[in-house]
C-alpha cells in the first residue's frame, strides 16, 4: 500500500514519484514529491530515500524522471551518471541505472513511457522476490525453532531492512513479517544503528506498524545478547555482497557477526540477487565505503519536550569525528545467504552454482 | 588540581566532598557539593560521577560522610551498606567501602577525622598506582611502535578510564597521558559509548583538554578500523576483573575485543590492583551485570541551537528498549592486564602470581 507498506509510489495525478521522508520518521511521517532527476539525486543524498533496493528504485525513476526533462538521450546519459554516482556503496543503485539505460537505448517508442512502466517493472520485480525471502527466511527460522527445541524465537537484526529499505517486505525484516503472518511466537533484537539511527528510527517504527514484539538495544549491546544465549538468529540486509560472499552493509554490521560466531549462533544474510556484485571477487579489499559526513556523528535528531522535531550536538563543538557508512563482513563469518532462489552458502562456489 | 586534573577534592572550608559533575559535560562545567552520605548514594546511583576508581573513592569519602552525620558507629555501618550496594557491578566501590569500615571499626580516636584521612589516603594511593600503570601502559605503546617500525601509534578505547574515572590520569587514559607526556606520535580513536556517550563526552572533553590528537567514531566503527589495519592496540579500563582475568567493563567492550582478536590486534586492559574481584572465579558466568533505565537509551542530552542543554527522544515513544551497562569480556580475548605492578596475561596462574 502506497505510503504504508510501500517506501515510493507513481502519482496517479502527475506521475511524479512520491517517497516517504525517512529522515523525519518515526516522529514525523511526511512525503516529499520528486518531480525531476535532481530531485532524486538529492533524495538518494541526503538519505531521504536509504535501502539497497529503495535506492535501486529511485535509481530506475531518477532516470525516467530524467527522461520527462529531456527528449535528448544523450543528456539522459548524461544525468543518469550523475544518478548513478550519487552513493557509491550500494550496488542496487548501479545495477538499476544500467538496467534503465541498457532498455530506453534500445527503445523505439515513447521513451517516458517507458522508462515509467521499466521503474514500476523494476519495483514489482522487487516486491516478488521480497516475498520469496519472507518465506525462505521464515523457513530457516523454522527450523532453528525446530533443532533447538523451541517455541519461540529470538531474532537480532542491524539498521533496517525492512519495506522502507526494498519493498514490500524488505530482506531482512521480510522473514520477520513472515512469521508474524505465519503466528510464530517472535520477538526481535532492534540495534539502534548509529550513527543515523535506523534501527531506532525505521525499524522500531516498522516493526510498531506491524505488531512486531521488539526491543531497541544500543550497537554496544548484541555482543552480550549473544553470549548470554539470548539470541537465536541474526539476520541483516547488505548494500553489496561480492562473488566471494563477503558482505558490505551498514557499518557495524561485522562486529555482530564476530559476536555470533564466537557464540555460534547462526548469522543469516537477506539479499535479493540485484544485490550481489560478481565483478567484485573480494569485498573486504575491493567494496568501496562511503566515507560520510562527521555531522552525522556529531548531531543527533530526535524530539524534544516541546513536541519539536530538533537536532542536538552530542559531542564536544570542535571534536574530530570521522563517518563510514559501511563495514564488510568476512564471507566465513556468514552462515547463509537467503535469497529469492534459495538459501545458499556464502562462498564463491555457492554463490556461482546458484545464480550462474 | 582540583577540578582540573582531578574528579573530586575536599573543600577546605568546611570539608565537605566536591565532584565535576560528570552528567554535564562536555557542555557545562559544573559541580557539585556532597554534604551527607545520602549524597554520595545519589551521585552515584546518578552517575554525576562514575569510573570504576571515582567510584569507590566517593564511596570512601561517603563512609566518611556517615561518619560526620553521625556519632553511632552502628548508624555508619548501617549507611555504608546502602552506600556499597547503590551500584552492583564495579567492585572498587565495595572494597573502598569494607576497607573504611574495617579501619573505622578498629580505630580509637575521632571518626570523623580518621575517616576523612583515611578516604584521602585511598585517592591518593589510586594517584600512584595510576601513574605507575602510565609508565607501564606507555611502555607497552613503545614496543608495539618499536616491533611493527612505526613512528606514531593509533590507539583505540572505549568508555571513559581517565581521571574523571580514576584520579590523577585514570586507568586506560593513563599511558595516552604518558605518551604524550614522552612526546610520542599518539592518536586515538574514541568510541562514542552508547548509551550515557561517555567516549564522546567525557575522554574526548579530557582528551582535548590535554591537547591529545584523538577522533570521535560510533561505537559500531572499530571493526571496520581493525580489519583495515587503522588501529595499532586496543587499551581499555574495567569495573571488575574476576580472578580468572574476565573483564567487566562498559558495554560494548567485548565487541572490540573480538574484533581485536580477529584482526590481530593487541587488546589491553589497564586496572589497579582494587579492580580484580579474587572471590570470583569465572567472570563470564558470575559477575553481576547492572541493568539500568529504558530512558537512557530512549533519550539523548545534548547542546540545542540556542545554547541550551536538552534531551531528546531518540526513538518511538513507546518503544521498549534494554539497557545492560556492562559486559565481560573473556579473559582469552585480553593481551595483557596493565596494573601497578607490572603488565601480566590475563589468566588464573598469571594474576595468581602477581597479585599473591
Amino acid at each position: 500500500m502506497n505510503g504504508k507498506y510501500r517506501a515510493l509510489w507513481v502519482r496517479e495525478e502527475d506521475n511524479f514519484v512520491e517517497v516517504i521522508d525517512q529522515t523525519k520518521l518515526p516522529f514525523v511521517y511526511e512525503t516529499v514529491v520528486l518531480k525531476t532527476a535532481d530531485d532524486a539525486i538529492v533524495a538518494i543524498k541526503d538519505m531521504i530515500v536509504r535501502g539497497a533496493g529503495v535506492i535501486g528504485n529511485i535509481g530506475a525513476f531518477g532516470v525516467y524522471l530524467a527522461a520527462k526533462e529531456n527528449a535528448n538521450i544523450e543528456e539522459i546519459v548524461k544525468k543518469s551518471q550523475e544518478i548513478r554516482e550519487s552513493r557509491p556503496t550500494a550496488v542496487n543503485l548501479m545495477w538499476a541505472v544500467d538496467l534503465m539505460l541498457e532498455e530506453l537505448l534500445n527503445c523505439e517508442g515513447d521513451l517516458v513511457e517507458f522508462a515509467l512502466k521499466k521503474a514500476i517493472q523494476i519495483c514489482d520485480e522487487d516486491s516478488n522476490r521480497s516475498r520469496k525471502i519472507a518465506e525462505l527466511g521464515c523457513d530457516v527460522f523454522e527450523e532453528i525453532m525446530k533443532e533447538k527445541g523451541k517455541t519461540s524465537i529470538n531474532v537480532l537484526t542491524h539498521c533496517n531492512a525492512g519495506w522502507l529499505a526494498i519493498v514490500d517486505d524488505g530482506s531482512a525484516l521480510a522473514p520477520i513479517y513472515e512469521a508474524k503472518r505465519r503466528g510464530l511466537d517472535i520477538h526481535v533484537y532492534v540495534d539502534e544503528t548509529r550513527p543515523r539511527n535506523q534501527g531506532a528510527n525505521l525499524t522500531s517504527w516498522e516493526l510498531s506498524d506491524s505488531d512486531v514484539n521488539h526491543t531497541i538495544i544500543p550497537d554496544n549491546t548484541g555482543g552480550y545478547l549473544m553470549q548470554q544465549g539470548l539470541v537465536d538468529v541474526c539476520i541483516v540486509g547488505a548494500d553489496r555482497v561480492s562473488a566471494n560472499g563477503d558482505v558490505a552493509n551498514k557499518i557495524g554490521t561485522y562486529l555482530k557477526a564476530l559476536a555470533a560466531k564466537y557464540s555460534d549462533i547462526p548469522f543469516y544474510v537477506a539479499i535479493p540477487e540485484g544485490t550481489l556484485d560478481m565483478e567484485i571477487e573480494n569485498g573486504v579489499r575491493d567494496i568501496p565505503i562511503e566515507m560520510r559526513s562527521a555531522d552525522e556523528v556529531k548531531y543527533m535528531r530526535g524530539l524534544a519536550q516541546n513536541g519539536e522535531v530538533v537536532e542536538i550536538l552530542v559531542t564536544p563543538k570542535d571534536a574530530k569525528a570521522v563517518n563510514y557508512g559501511f563495514d564488510v563482513t568476512p564471507h566465513e563469518l556468514v552462515t547463509g545467504l537467503i535469497t529469492e532462489k534459495g538459501v545458499c552458502k556464502a562462498n564463491t562456489e555457492a554463490i556461482r552454482e546458484m545464480f550462474s
